[in-house]
């Protein structure tokens, strides 16, 4: 047998102990923004360090930063003039909430129908555990024929707070030729892909304040701006009739998509009813001008994230509420300055506000969006895409924001392999998250191949 | 000593024992909305039908009603040709979050300067005891010159579900030539007022649906409709640029202001920086071509009492929200039919609304406006008010409803002397709610008047 088959045999001859590995990390609830999960968080980074040790890698570190640890592993190959690859992935999950709304407990997970059911399914211990399994495959099967550094940080959910000042203090530890950063998931089941671009992200909050505390409705109604109807009044005005961004300079850096850039973007064959039914809305809706494609991945946009005000339980309290506020963050294409365009929203806001409120504008994070065509490795990963899929790579301009990615090239001097084995039906932030089981059992292989392919034999 | 001045010298020789009865009202967590506090309202009930006991009532009930008891109490005069009396009153009270404002517990009484500061202090336990401990200081001096009857409900503050019905079938049993409803509150401590005019009120709940569940504002941002900004959108379309209702056909059935009204409703002395203070808004705003009075209580509104979406925790969280909630209510006057309001309201935010979401919109309740000059009585008690405060009366158009007046006008066949003791500055449904206790001792030396006017001698 080949090197690659015999890594494939143990692969499958071990299939359902490597599935409780993964299964076992999912249980830990590591929600890294809830302070009560503290412990769980250190739990799954202790999980991963015993695991990795276990599969015999010669170099495990738990490493605390400020906020939640760092899992970094490194496994050498005997090969002399090896190159490295570093791997990027994080333990940490979204809440659960609202929990009413899963069918399974978010952290037993469930297998049904060929997808496994639980929070961080997918979202991304299904995509760690399948860097980590595969490698297993390959180290008790053959000699490895790439050093293989793991870097698995426990913020993401939470903005990655301490990831940029590891990476900006450990250049030398993390030094390498090639980064998979396996976080940015599949257009379609059959549809191995590769993105090239992700959208950066400004993030706001506005709040508006108007009587010192909340009013009689009856008594008062009708003499004082009400903050509700206000920040409403403020959020009709963030776009156009057209669905573009009304927020002045907005689009100011951004060029015009090429005829090229339009047509690999095209190549991707989501099509229209499959947003639909993923997405259940009634109706599509974005900026004119542009396909669900081209505004899901190449198109800035600015959104609701969440907005409250007064009262909000069941039944009616007649009260003109003393405040409201918003939660807004726009997605940024290259050539976006997130800080600019936050610097853009806010003074739009604070000029359109009217003088009957005070209105605050803070920002929550930033991050810039990324391009990156052609990363070191690429080629040997979208031939084992293709290897196991049978099929051409789907190249993606993604609409999510993944900015470890830059950091990683402006510190690391290497782009990364953005990818991944998750479905864009996976609910990931969302109640009954799910991981294809099929699809990460493809993903193990793929991950497989590509570690072999640096094989000279 | 004179009849009235034996009834003012008990009440003055009893103040503190007095006020104590008050404050054990106070110190019951009555709050209706609440099924957690199901045992305080009967608490509640059982307290004032203790205490009507004890103060020597003929009758006393505590009559079920599918939500919470009324208790009805009514006491005979010994003269055959007496007139009757109906006191109004409710004995619930309104939620008190934000629990984290107030200054000291909402159920422990505190007398700070010269307010007595809790949840229902002013709204309307205050008053409901300044009715009861008049009566108690006539009734152990003198023969009590009119029959008085008292109905104390226990859902005001949700809406009074069960109070129009109860009304409907018990007519004999409140039949009365004079009503007394405290409930309406003073302009200013140095301004006696009569309130002769009422807001109606049409209470609605609009939700708009999107996505199915919450979904990745990366991933799915920008290709549909985003429910918080749509909600937002509505609710910046129900006004006009002049602060105007922008729901047609809201004006049509509303005479314009003569100016005999006007100049009625300017004799009201509070000015705007009063408005300023008591509200502490940065800035007085409303419907334009009205003075801030006349927007308070002869103009209609349109309020948004709450709204919700998605995310509204700390920090951030990237999602385009499943759906948007929010809580409407419009003020109402004489001759603006609520039903019709509110079909006109839907039939508006129906129009508008996009079919990129589902948008549903929903009554909670409707009550119509009211306008009753000269009360039977209400020469009686405007006397007294002159008397105690040395002082002409403010008669008052009220920007709040009190739906129960309209229902007894229509049932009993009387109209309501809508008068109190409870300052604008009360914060009535708003953390630090109190009382002015020097206002309510002279509110009670004020009925004690009322009574006692009736005595032919």
């Amino acid at each position: 047998m080949s090197n690659l088959d015999n890594a494939l045999k143990y692969f499958h001859d071990n299939q359902d102990s490597l599935t409780g590995a993964y299964l076992d990390l999912v249980r830990i609830p590591s929600i890294s923004t809830n302070p009560e999960n503290k412990e769980d968080m250190a739990h799954a980074a202790n999980y991963l360090s015993d695991y990795l040790k276990k599969i015999d890698i010669d170099r495990v570190e738990i490493i605390p930063t400020p906020g939640h640890p760092i899992v970094f592993a490194e496994k050498k190959s005997p090969k002399a003039d090896a190159k490295t690859l570093l791997i990027y992935g994080h333990y940490d999950v979204q809440p659960v909430d609202p929990l009413d709304e899963w069918i399974s407990d978010p952290f037993q997970p469930e297998l049904r129908n060929d997808n496994i059911y639980a929070r961080g399914a997918s979202d991304m211990k299904g995509q760690v555990m399948a860097s980590i399994l595969s490698l297993e495959s390959v180290l008790k099967t053959n000699e490895l024929p790439i050093n293989i550094k793991f870097l698995l940080e426990g913020e993401e959910e939470i903005g990655s707070p301490n990831l940029e000042p590891f990476i900006r203090d450990h250049t030398e530890l993390l030094a390498c030729d090639m980064i998979l950063n396996p976080d940015a998931g599949m257009v379609g089941k059959e549809e191995p892909t590769i993105v090239y671009g992700l959208r950066g992200l400004t993030y706001l909050e506005v709040r508006i304040d108007g009587p010192r505390v909340d009013l009689h409705s009856g008594l008062w109604g009708g003499t004082v701006a009400n903050p509700a109807v206000v920040l409403s009044e403020i959020i009709a005005k963030l776009h156009n009739p057209d669905g573009s961004v009304a927020i002045p300079g907005f689009y100011d850096r951004i060029p015009e998509l090429t005829q090229e850039e339009r047509a690999r973007i095209a190549s991707n064959k989501t099509d229209d009813a499959t947003f639909l039914a993923i997405t259940g809305s009634p109706k599509l809706y974005g900026e004119a001008g542009y396909t669900s494609l081209e505004r899901q991945g190449a198109r800035p946009t600015c959104e609701v994230n969440g907005f409250y005000s007064g009262f909000i339980g069941e039944g009616a309290k007649t009260i003109v509420p003393a405040y409201a506020k918003a939660k807004i963050s726009c997605r940024l294409v290259p050539n976006q300055d997130p800080m600019e365009i936050y610097e853009l929203a806010k003074k739009y806001i604070l000029d359109i506000a009217p003088d009957t409120v005070k209105t605050t504008v803070f920002l929550h994070s930033a991050g810039p969006a990324y391009l990156a065509d052609n990363a070191p490795g690429s080629q040997n990963f979208a031939e084992a895409l293709k290897a196991v899929w049978n099929k051409e790579i789907t190249y993606k301009r993604e609409g999510g924001s993944i900015p470890v990615a830059t950091v990683m090239q402006r510190e690391l001097g290497v782009k990364s392999i953005l990818t991944g084995f998750g479905l864009p039906d996976d609910a990931i932030h969302s109640p009954n998250e799910k991981q294809s089981y099929s699809t990460w059992l493809r993903g193990i292989e793929t991950l497989i191949r590509f570690y072999i392919s640096f094989d000279e034999n």
